[in-house]
């Protein structure tokens, strides 16, 4: 959420440089970023991986990959420049001699700038190397300066609260508290960071932002795809971990939180642990009252028949893994009493599609009361993606002869022109350059999430759901989902 | 504001048939609800005229103009279906030998009816003839079924509270008030009855629609016409007559009224009632500071060279009629207290616009008030026309990298097939074929308006403006205009 400041020289360290996210992700970021003139003047990204390569053979693989996946298009000059700044070095994770030969790499670059740059460290590696890394960073003091140091780190943040106090626990022996990026994706997302401008920036939103104007709150995050190549990871994982514990809890704090008295990023973490710590703690009895989970089977999407999560590659024939979770959420503070906070996300889902949508309560006793025309509540859509467009419902007088009322839609569309806008990653790799941690997850913050979702998480490892596959591929997912809502009057939107 | 309900059997009797009225807007109204089926099974119009005509040369007449003023096609079917409904009647206003003999002419379309018909009479002649026909029709009984007769009246509806008073008073002596419908063709406008919906249909706007919320309001009906042909009588009257005591007020009204506990045609005129009595009187010492006044000189309009208001015809070389006027409302009652109510109408303005504005206050301290980022208040603007849309101006995040802020705006467009929506007289003239009063002013709201520019207007009648003519045509008034509003903070938007 920086301005613009001067960038510090700065040397970027990839772990699993040759993997599948630094390919599609963190290359075509950092190639943006570049072509943007957002890198630091003078900087350095040295691509670890464990199998020998020559810089050259290297520079090929990216600048193909760059070609499919950069959202700006490679240009020969641009690239000559850009590439210039890439270096791979053969490392090996588990070999304290990799480590000491990457420090003195590391110097080198530090006496060509002719200063210790700052050093950014991203680990786009399996969870279970997190250690391993951190211990041998630690004991090679790679990253001692806490001032110029940062490292960067992908979800799961554990598995669990216990696990992510004992991941916390570690790399808080190599890292101080604001040396640690911890990336959630979704609040790159331009539409999920404008929340707060839309909250805050302006006055005549916050007044009805409450219970008294607001009757419930829905969050929908849904997939198109399945679980693609990542079947043995998802197996062990599914929904609630993988997107609720995290992306949706992320989008109700910024939808829930109280005004932050600055835009200062410990500030605005706070507000946020607020609203998780606010998130009302259920018993294992209401479990299946509170949330339901659901299986995708066999079905069609977009005319295409598609094959069941139990038929896809590693996956058990039994698998009780969830592939969609529907739940609500109560906070008990004084803004959101008694406001449900619908939240639901699932994989092979009619479209892609998240979005939230504030929905207004009807109004009392009006004008219009004794009148034949049936008025719909007013209805707030805030489009994540794809679309990225802000809808304002309410009624309004049909053109034409006599009174007649209909509900229309006011729409906001700036951020429409998606090539213009940056890609999560472009955004979340300039702040952790730039050393601002709001858009990071502080670890309360990743805590918190887990002991919000820890009962349901239990209860779900411990209860095999019988019903499953209990939504078709290309559904919005099973019945229980609409029930859920259903009992208090509600329906998704 | 009717649904749709079977009308009765009704003649129609034009009182100034060749006027021009009558040719650019009641024929082409009459026609273009019969096309749309919306005018009674049964009916006839009888046009009143002083010449001696026949209904086929009138008819003629009417067609001719109709391929030039109708909103839709004229088809030589639906011609044929509607000419056969008009009938020409020479008359002699000041005759009561004439009101006899229209009396027969009545009758004998009751007889074809088979019922006394409903009788809507239209008055679209000069106002000091009103009097005379009003007594005609007393003396002839032409009126006498208070249920089925109804008269509509043209402004001015006097030149003056007094005379108002007088004129309600002698219609009062032929109608009774639920008789008459007084037309101010700005509420027939779709964007203008759109007002009630807004505010009244939605539950997220009456909750920000007060002082704490709103800044200031403002309401400009800007004309690019002059006088036209209209100059002698525009001498006598003036643009705070003409306009503010009227369309102004009434959108005012529109805009400030509190909420009608429902849509009978009573309960709106009365709450539009509290709103003129609430607006504050002012002593002749203030009004330089609550109006300005103003007159145009020579000057461009779209490219073009136009005269001043001095150099039309019919306009004296020392005239001291204002074409402009800009001044300040205050409402002294609990929702409003000191919002100022800016209102601001002139001719030969730049160009056509009516439009609302409604400024909410800027933010008190808030998240952004130590950034560098500058926020501009929230804005809603309903444009009546010729734009008829609803504008939303609020705070977003720019796209891109980094926060920064702009304002943005939403927009509900859906009045914009203005080939869809009816003119104004349609929509009135249907409302009196139906007998709903909500769009007409009743005697109250006339004399109170008057009342409530009363001082102003004996001011200025009073003490002649030096500085005609003060504003050069094409330009936004005189300078004057700008101060009014500049001194307390506001500027025209």
């Amino acid at each position: 959420m920086s301005e613009n400041k001067i960038l510090q020289p700065t040397t970027i360290i990839i772990f699993g440089a040759t993997g599948d996210l630094a390919k599609r992700k963190l290359f075509p970021a950092f190639y943006n970023l570049y072509i943007d003139g957002r890198m630091p003047e003078r900087f350095n990204i040295v691509a670890l991986g464990r199998a020998e390569n020559t810089d050259e053979k290297f520079r090929d693989y990216i600048k193909e990959n760059l070609n499919e996946f950069s959202r700006k298009d490679v240009t020969s000059e641009d690239w000559k420049g850009f590439e210039s700044h890439l270096t791979y070095f053969q490392h090996q994770l588990d070999e304290q001699q990799s480590y000491q030969d990457l420090s003195q790499k590391l110097q080198t670059f530090d006496i060509d700038y002719g200063t210790r740059a700052n050093r950014l460290f991203y680990l786009s590696i399996a969870p279970n190397f997190i250690e391993t890394i951190s211990n041998h960073i630690k004991n090679t003091f790679l990253a001692s300066d806490a001032s110029k140091d940062r490292i960067i780190i992908e979800k799961p943040f554990g598995h669990s609260k216990a696990s992510a106090i004992e991941l916390n626990t570690l790399l808080s022996q190599t890292f101080q508290e604001e040396q640690i990026y911890r990336i959630d994706h979704y609040l790159g997302k331009e539409t999920v960071q404008n929340i707060l401008t839309f909250r805050f920036g302006n006055s005549i939103f916050e007044p009805l932002w409450n219970q008294k104007y607001i009757e419930s709150i829905q969050i929908t995050v849904a997939e198109e795809v399945g679980v693609e190549t990542r079947g043995a990871f998802y197996e062990q994982t599914g929904a609630l971990k993988d997107m609720v514990q995290n992306h949706l809890l992320q989008i109700l704090c910024m939808v829930a939180m109280e005004p932050p008295a600055s835009l200062e990023s410990g500030e605005i973490r706070d507000r946020k642990v607020d609203v998780l710590k606010s998130i009302r703690r259920i018993t294992p009895d209401k479990v299946s009252h509170y949330a339901v989970r659901g299986q995708y089977g066999p079905g069609m999407i977009n005319g295409t028949e598609v094959k069941g999560y139990r038929q896809e590659n590693g996956i058990a024939e039994d698998s009780n893994t969830e592939t969609f979770v529907a739940m609500k959420f109560y906070l008990d503070n004084e803004r959101w009493q008694n406001v449900p906070f619908y939240v639901r996300t699932g994989k092979k889902m009619e479209k892609k599609h998240s979005y939230i949508t504030i929905q207004f309560r009807p109004l009392p006793t009006s004008t219009f009361s004794n009148s034949p025309f049936e008025l719909s509540a007013n209805r707030l859509i805030i489009n994540i993606q794809p679309s990225m467009d802000i809808r304002l419902q309410f009624m309004s007088k049909k053109p034409g002869l006599s009174l007649e009322l209909k509900p229309v839609e006011m729409v906001f569309n700036d951020f429409a022109c998606q090539e213009d806008s940056p890609e999560a990653y472009e955004t979340l790799l300039l702040e952790a350059l730039l050393g601002d941690l709001t858009l990071f997850m502080r670890s309360d913050q990743v805590e918190e999430a887990w002991d919000v979702v820890k009962t349901i998480q239990e209860y779900w490892e411990n209860n095999k759901e019988l019903s499953f596959p209990n939504y078709q591929a290309g559904s919005w997912g099973p019945e229980g989902s609409d029930a859920l809502v259903k009992r208090q009057g509600h329906k998704w939107v």
